[in-house]
């Protein structure tokens, strides 16, 4: 019984720091809940597909789309057509989904410093490492750039 | 721009490791999707109250309540009164979700072991500690007891 617990310190570690990320945005965004966070954790979603999105996230297209519209009710991004695949719908965020992406961005940042603080630098660069080698993501960028400036 | 993506290693690896394990069990399960493997990742489910699992999970009570729907009206589990709580419902895995529940575990223990070959005992055991500390679940079971009995 005890396997999927342990396997599920990978989600309950994400789960936690995207609240801890969410208590420091939330403040300000009142009409954000984690689900929408979310939306965030791949970087610089202007000018992606809903439909990209969603795979990424491994979401279907109907999650992802009431996720897209509340953001869109509240501001921070609009839908538009595709200049190159105008049946493509593409996701532009406005100068407040903007500025909450920046906001989300220190947060991490700030939740990241702690993390290598509590760890040291090197168990908190292998957990980077490792999870790289998992998952296949090695075209990451190196440990220098994930120090973004706070209002960067 | 990559700090989310960083910081979003930890989920995809979770979603990876959730695909596989869908992978493995899903053929004999074609009504399954991701979302409801999700709710067996804490272990041992049998007896949870649905409030419980949506709080754990960090799910509205809404969207755990369809999950749990929709295994009930698969066959996997009923729901039922507490007998101490009345108001309380509370979810009993059937004899097929009991099976589910062992090939699930089963699936995940092959998933980590594969992980455990890839990366070294060294590395994968330094994975665990490292998200336990950051999570402060401290309390799992010593790594002996992760790998359990393929049809136990």
């Amino acid at each position: 019984m005890s396997t999927p617990r342990y396997f599920g310190l990978l989600r309950l570690a994400f789960d936690q720091a995207l609240a801890t990320v969410l208590a420091e945005v939330g403040p300000q965004h009142p009409e954000l809940r984690p689900a929408h966070l979310q939306l965030f954790r791949f970087g610089g979603i202007d000018g992606s597909h809903t439909a990209e999105l969603a795979a990424h996230a491994g979401m279907t297209k109907q999650s992802m789309h009431e996720l897209v519209t509340h953001l869109e009710r509240h501001g921070y991004l609009v839908r538009e057509a595709d200049p190159v695949d105008p049946r493509a719908k593409r996701v532009r965020l406005t100068t407040a989904g903007q500025q909450l992406e920046r906001q989300i961005n220190a947060a991490i940042a700030d939740l990241l410093d702690s993390w290598e603080k509590r760890l040291g630098t090197e168990r908190f660069d292998q957990l980077w490492n490792t999870l790289q080698e998992l998952t296949g993501e090695t075209a990451l960028p190196d440990r220098a750039r994930i120090r973004v400036p706070k209002n960067g």
